[in-house]
């Protein structure tokens, strides 16, 4: 077990993320939820992968075994798919087959406040820690790290990224990695634990802290078991990359979700503040947030001050645009007069503003983009501003209108942003409001990953970009604070 | 010109939005942005429409005319779509026609800060008020009224409704439109006034105030010109009827974005907000809050209190949602016992919770809906719960394998709720987390189509849901405080 943090924790726990054969004991037999084999296959694991189940004989065309003990050779990781009072034999199964790692799908355990479930959790993991098992959960999806080809449903991307994901909640596990995976955000390892009778967070923080693979690390946190080790782990993580962390359980109603759900106690918000502070890390409020960040740190690599450049159509939304960027706590300055004058231009004088929030007219498409690129970069010779935030959308305009094809259009605009952002030497984000129906959701798609590949962040909304913004610049301060 | 409450705006305002003969001057012979002539017939208009432009005879299957004064016979209605030099020739020609009203969609007046522009809009206003021809405008996208066939945009309901909108902005009158309307909520009068040289947010307010299709009145407003005037046509309108307020530019880079956008002055948000208290209206911060407000104060006559049961799956979702209830004011009362023992009669023990919230694993589906119908009934019974928060969503789960059809899952689903809300007399808010990407976004519409023909409130976020709840219980107190 490592309690220190002064043996490395990234080689004493390499072997949870790298197993080489897998058991999926209780593997599901019909296309409901779990699907454990399934989500693996998807991934290309390359190791051995066993279904086990006695009501078949094959599964996903791979050999189903009845039993543990009837799989061949041994099984470095086992993922329990079967109810509670069926967990003891399975631990003595796996120990024959020299397991190092147990994942517990299987719920029904402290977490229900019965005290027989809770008596049968501890003694399975009194009995694993005898037979050097490490535990992952109970109650929880377990890892989907997708260099390793493992995932714990079916659907996730295929290709690893830089971010890890570290959660006491499988549900919140799936919500991130699909919510950030739509803005571009790719993993390295994502972890659910639930209720984390062995492995938990701390552990999975010193491992990612020294991870090489993981450059951003984000968390879903419930309640923390060992205080002063969570502490240290956080602090170790936070000195060497951003951390950004969800606690569920911030309020009394929340906390008796928490117990219910994890068999967590959420404990006092201000504490847990206070430790993220002195660690260096960042809490956020809800699960957007938690994506928002995420989005901005792993997609602006500095963000130099507070001065936002506001451009996009529609002079509604450009007065909206300022006040939500300026109740974030950002700067909209106006722009100098020579950048105005420049801006003024070409830019039509009906129905428009140069002055920040940019107010134009000149849209993706029909014109082309040479006008709405010349904004944006006569917008970003400012010194007062910092980052450009660009505000679109796909549901209206020509593109809904059969005149042109909107994904192409949409394509076209995101390489035309991505192209002006690396000339300009400033980040530029980009606001694009969600289709409101089923028509222009294909462009919005398609811009969103063509935008991702060029580099930019995305948001759904004004108000969420400012925010994640404003976050990023607290992150930069308390990290250069801490270094 | 009513001045006073106390002669009927309703009455001498009338004509405004029932005209016999539309002329649209400028008319875009193109698809590009516009459109009125293309939106107007979608609509079903049934009294003439006469498109103008010199450049076209024919246009969406109308003669058009080459100018205002060829048109044959009188004109009620003029939309002005011509670039603002040709304004006073086109004032004339309509006043040879007997026209009651000019909406002005043109812009490039007063609100560019150009002394000529300014001069030029102002002479106009004059020379119409000697003619008494009433103007909407400029700088604005007029009327979206579905009983009277009028419309600003393509693509909205043709089906008239409750709800009316009154927006300084075009841009935010269109993006509500579609926003609340993609949420059920349909449209008694919407009215666009940018720059509002002669009619604006008083006249509206007072007839909207009257107008017996109105049972909601919703507002976008960046600047007042007349204090007292405005105050006492809210009071009065809110005095009979429920009344939101977005005000745009209440920071002051939101307030120089209004003077560029109508030439408004944004004016004090403490004088603003003291207002809307006096006048029992209330004022929201976002697009978001707004569309969310209306759509709660649309579909929910009356909120008993603050108590919120929260009925959902996922152990984490659930943790986050009792977070977000509590955090906007409201209550998640521990349900009492026997209501959780009649759940826990039918609930699976691992991996979900009675308390509340309630994490079930009984979703739309596969095993029908008695389950989470039966659920959400039961929870319903408790006195401390004032209404049901149903958390789903379409984008995973059996409903994306293949298994059954989403779409039919989806609208029975909706169904169900619909009947169970009938049946308990407590109502129920559905929040539907959206699809991230193209995938479930089908039942995902299908699904708030039927919500909505149902009766339900749908809401995207949980966050979203609870602060549209926690605005309509302060409205329904400061409406009875003046009441």
């Amino acid at each position: 077990m490592t309690e220190s943090t002064s043996t490395s924790a990234y080689d004493a726990l390499g072997f949870v993320f790298h197993p080489r054969s897998v058991a999926v004991v209780g593997a599901s037999t019909s296309q409901g939820p779990g699907g454990f084999v399934e989500a693996i296959l998807e991934m290309g694991f390359d190791g051995a992968l066993y279904p086990v189940n006695p009501k078949a004989s094959e599964l996903a065309g791979l050999t189903c075994y009845p039993s543990l003990a009837d799989v061949p050779g041994d099984v470095d990781y086992v993922i329990s798919s079967i109810p509670a009072p069926l967990v003891p034999q399975l631990v003595e199964d796996a120990a024959a087959k020299k397991t190092k790692v147990i994942h517990f799908f299987t719920a029904g355990f402290s977490e229900t406040g019965d005290d027989e479930r809770a008596d049968l959790e501890s003694k399975t993991v009194a009995r694993c820690r005898e037979l050097g098992i490490r535990v992952i959960g109970p109650n929880c999806m377990g890892l989907y790290v997708p260099a390793a080809g493992l995932s714990f449903m079916p659907g996730m991307p295929r290709e690893p990224g830089s971010v890890a994901f570290i959660s006491q909640s499988g549900a919140n596990a799936g919500e991130f990695c699909r919510a950030a995976g739509a803005r571009g955000v790719r993993y390295s390892k994502v972890i659910s634990y639930g209720n984390g009778v062995d492995l938990r967070e701390a552990d999975f923080f010193e491992y990612c802290a020294e991870d090489p693979d993981t450059d951003v690390i984000a968390a879903y946190i419930e309640g923390v078991k060992d205080g002063p080790r969570f502490l240290r782990a956080v602090s170790l993580a936070a000195s060497r990359k951003p951390v950004i962390i969800l606690k569920g359980g911030r309020t009394e109603a929340g906390g008796r979700a928490t117990a219910s759900h994890t068999g967590s106690l959420a404990g006092s918000l201000q504490i847990f503040d206070a430790a993220c502070r002195q660690a260096g890390a960042i809490r956020v409020d809800t699960m957007d947030q938690l994506v928002d960040a995420v989005t901005a740190t792993r997609f602006i690599s500095r963000l130099s001050g507070p001065g936002v450049a506001i451009i996009g159509g529609g002079g509604g939304h450009s007065v909206l645009a300022a006040d939500e960027v300026a109740s974030a706590g950002l700067r909209v300055p106006a722009l100098p007069q020579e950048v105005q004058r420049k801006l003024m231009d070409f830019t039509p004088v009906a129905g428009t503003s140069v002055r920040n929030p940019v107010d134009t007219n000149v849209g993706f498409g029909l014109q082309g983009n040479k006008a709405i690129s010349d904004t944006i970069r006569i917008a970003a010779e400012a010194e007062e501003i910092d980052v450009i935030l660009y505000h679109t959308s796909f549901s209206w305009g020509p593109a809904t209108r059969g005149v042109v094809d909107p994904v192409k259009l949409a394509r076209e605009g995101a390489v035309m942003l991505g192209e002006v952002m690396r000339e300009t030497d400033k980040p530029v984000v980009v606001v694009v409001r969600p289709p409101l129906g089923a028509h222009g959701v294909e462009a919005t798609v398609a811009f969103q990953d063509e935008a991702a590949a060029q580099g930019l962040a995305t948001f759904p909304a004004v108000g969420r970009a400012a925010d994640a913004l404003a976050t990023l610049l607290w992150a930069q301060r308390l990290r250069q604070e801490g270094a």
